[in-house]
């Protein structure tokens, strides 16, 4: 029997048989794959979607379910946000930093609100208000919130901010688990066959063109012709300690990789066939340190006794900026005002008190006029409700003046840092795959975290990035391949 | 006619006819393809080297022809350090950071002298003395510098420190020109057939194995069978724009690219073939803020008056922690007693002055208590011999206490921050191309900057670590694929 271990394309003439035909093979049955499956259907398009697990989710099934949207939505504006086209393309942009698509920004920017139409059409339900503060996730059933970086410098001095996390009508945490399944009744009511316990091992090429896919189901090769070509759906490499090592080594600076066993596998097969992976250095990483809520109004200091960021960043930049430091660790200061119990999950401990900053830093182990000069000019400048030094905005801006104080721990090692990655393959705006001279495989399409999407850079990060790019994206690959 | 533009391979079947015959092809005349070349003709194979350019050089010859070597050479001994093998090769593996690949630490650590022995054995000459302090190349003849961060935290704390840049002896700068023309004249004389003006398109393939080669000479393409092998050198991909920005964006934070047009041909020929291209988002960076040499007894901040980096680190360490700092520049603060006028290819500006740190500080407009906190906390630990914040060593450790003051401004834009890429295939010790899977490819070789070798990591960039890695790694190249 062959092996398929190392992802090697088949060629066509070397397939003996066909255990599946259909015009659409999808890999990954997420909320990139389901969005796919039907959006193929509705195209007339026969669809088959295989997945490795038994059943439906891959990581979107574990996150909030929470989209970013914006551009002016019914819930922005019962809330009184007067979002745009140009101002949420614009922080789809900044959002990307250095890694910046702009044809996909600009796509997405221009059709987010069709998005959410398409979204309520599925069945995706939306209460439709607006809940303020810095939450991660609602914990009730509400569905605006905050979730980037829009009211923080530098973004908000290049676009104007509005809140664009919208969140499934769910009651508390966990909203991808309802997204993902309202995704795959619609997938199923549609007429996609589904084909679970099936793991992809390979794609068949005929010459460039992609013409199917081999799978392993019940340990035995099984032979897929896809007569319009293969959507990749299959997450990034977060688990793949081996594609880490040599890709994104500095995602080893912290313990907690979050996904759904996610392998990598579709950016191999889709390197396998001539795909350019791109951004493969960057990671999303979070410590849930907004939690209770009153810690957002802390000042993060490293150990040198620094500050390093505004603060009034989305918890995830501010996290990613963290672990950019020296010393494994870094302080989240506090005064009495602003203290309450730090969230048991986060992992984050009391390393010093004081009722003064200079015993804080004293029993820090800091050297004297460090931490305490830090805090002596935040607090000089809070007061007059500015920040010279990372311009953090009020009402986050707060002096920390109310003793005694203390200094939570962040550590790298201990602490819950979330993670997962960003990097993958490059794909058009119709989520083609690209070869590294930039023209389209035939018959190849990716979505979601197997491609460098929406969520490049990973100090850009902003909730519900990710599951924009996987439901829209994912769209434009069903589509597209079901138009080939 | 055919267009092999996008370096896609050609099969062997597919060849209309020969130009060239040869055992080994060698791509690129730099350092690497120079030893490449030599030891394949000691190894008896038939060796055509081809070159796009004119004439052998490379990056190589617009580099100071130093190279890193260590535990125990002659020059080592004669000045009084005792290196060994093991501090040698753990301070190579504390260079690669988060990319190290042990095994290629741990060959050269324990080759190291003989490859030493081996450059002089073809003729390059070494003066054999030592010269102290903290230069960036001699601008004498002299052999032995210290071109790394051997004696800065947090290296000296976990490899005994030594000097191992080791320089051709050649009056003052540029001395890599110099050590090509010694290895070229071996190579030729040892029978190399070298071809100019001879640009690689394309590598031909006989199923998996690497049969040879498609060159543009005279605008015509020609095929060149190599039954042994290819050795790809053809050096890494600053040049080439739109790599940079797919592979490694943040290295368009400064703008000065060095090199000989390295386009990152030799990473896709290899790509091309199922190759793996790895750290592609590394990169090198200095600019020469220790000359004058008193300059380096400054302290950097940024622009919120923060230290960053123990300053005795080496400059190239230095620079590229610099340029993670934000608002794009970095200041240089000097006190009288060590200032001289900038460097002028350096584009190093005096950005302000004063009495006092506090009057810096209020003409770099930043917060009071900030910069002036910074240099009071350096300067009373610095009287004391230490530097509690970032471990900096005497005696680069200096009080700055003479008034008046400076800060030079090295701005990324228009400060000379030269820049060259690091990352690229993934190779064995045996300068195998390996593939995703971590299989070589047979046939195919590689070496120097198209790989990601000994100079794997920016921020842990010593100088002679790439010319290292070119000769070292271009023999064994051009050994393996002469004995294949």
């Amino acid at each position: 029997m062959i092996a398929y271990s190392q992802y090697n394309p088949v060629r066509l003439a070397d397939v003996p048989y066909w255990d599946f035909e259909t015009d659409v093979a999808i890999i990954g049955f997420g909320a990139t794959g389901a969005s796919a499956a039907i959006e193929a259907r509705q195209a007339g398009a026969r669809t088959i979607l295989f997945e490795r697990s038994s059943g439906s989710g891959g990581a979107s099934a574990l996150s909030g379910g929470e989209i970013y949207i914006g551009g002016g939505t019914d819930a922005q504006k019962a809330a009184g946000f007067d979002d745009n086209v140009a101002d949420f393309t614009a922080y789809l942009k900044l959002a990307q930093g250095p890694c910046v698509d702009d044809a996909k920004c600009e796509l997405y920017g221009r059709e987010a609100l069709n998005h959410y139409q398409w979204l309520k059409n599925q069945g995706v339900p939306y209460r439709g208000n607006y809940l303020p503060g810095k939450v991660i996730e609602p914990i009730d059933d509400s569905t605006l919130i905050w979730s980037g970086s829009e009211t923080a410098a530098p973004f908000y001095t290049k676009a104007k901010p509005a809140p664009r996390g919208h969140v499934i009508q769910h009651m508390g945490w966990g909203g991808g688990r309802p997204l993902v399944d309202i995704l795959e009744a619609r997938a199923r009511d549609l007429g996609t066959q589904i084909e679970l316990d099936a793991r992809a091992v390979a794609l068949i090429v005929d010459g460039k063109s992609i013409a199917g896919a081999v799978v392993r189901i019940d340990n035995t090769y099984k032979f897929v012709r896809a007569h319009k070509g293969v959507v990749l759906a299959t997450g990034g490499f977060v688990f793949n300690e081996a594609m880490r090592r040599k890709y994104c080594p500095d995602s080893f600076r912290v313990k907690n990789p979050i996904g759904d066993k996610d392998d990598g596998i579709g950016i191999e097969l889709g390197v396998s066939v001539g795909g350019d992976a791109i951004h493969m250095d960057q990671f999303f990483t979070t410590c849930p340190w907004t939690i209770p809520a009153d810690q957002a109004h802390g000042v993060f200091v490293n150990v040198a006794g620094q500050r390093f960021i505004n603060e009034d960043c989305y918890h995830g930049r501010v996290s990613r900026c963290a672990i950019d430091q020296p010393g494994g660790k870094v302080y989240l200061l506090l005064d009495s005002a602003n203290f309450s119990q730090p969230f048991d999950l986060a992992g984050i401990t009391i390393a010093g008190t004081g009722e003064t900053w200079e015993e804080v830093e004293a029993e820090l182990e800091m050297p004297a006029g460090t931490l305490s000069a830090t805090m002596a000019v935040y607090n000089e400048h809070a007061l007059e409700g500015r920040d010279p030094l990372f311009d953090k905005q009020p009402p986050i801006l707060k002096p920390l003046d109310q003793s005694p104080f203390v200094a939570l721990e962040l550590n790298f090692e201990t602490s819950f840092f979330s993670i997962f990655t960003l990097g993958g393959l490059k794909t058009s705006v119709d989520a083609e795959v690209l070869d590294r001279s930039g023209a389209p495989i035939p018959g190849l399409y990716a979505a979601g975290r197997c491609t460098s999407g929406l969520p490049a850079w990973g100090h850009g990060y902003s909730s519900g990035l990710s599951l924009a790019d996987c439901t829209f994206f994912g769209r434009q690959a069903g589509r597209n391949v079901a138009m080939t």
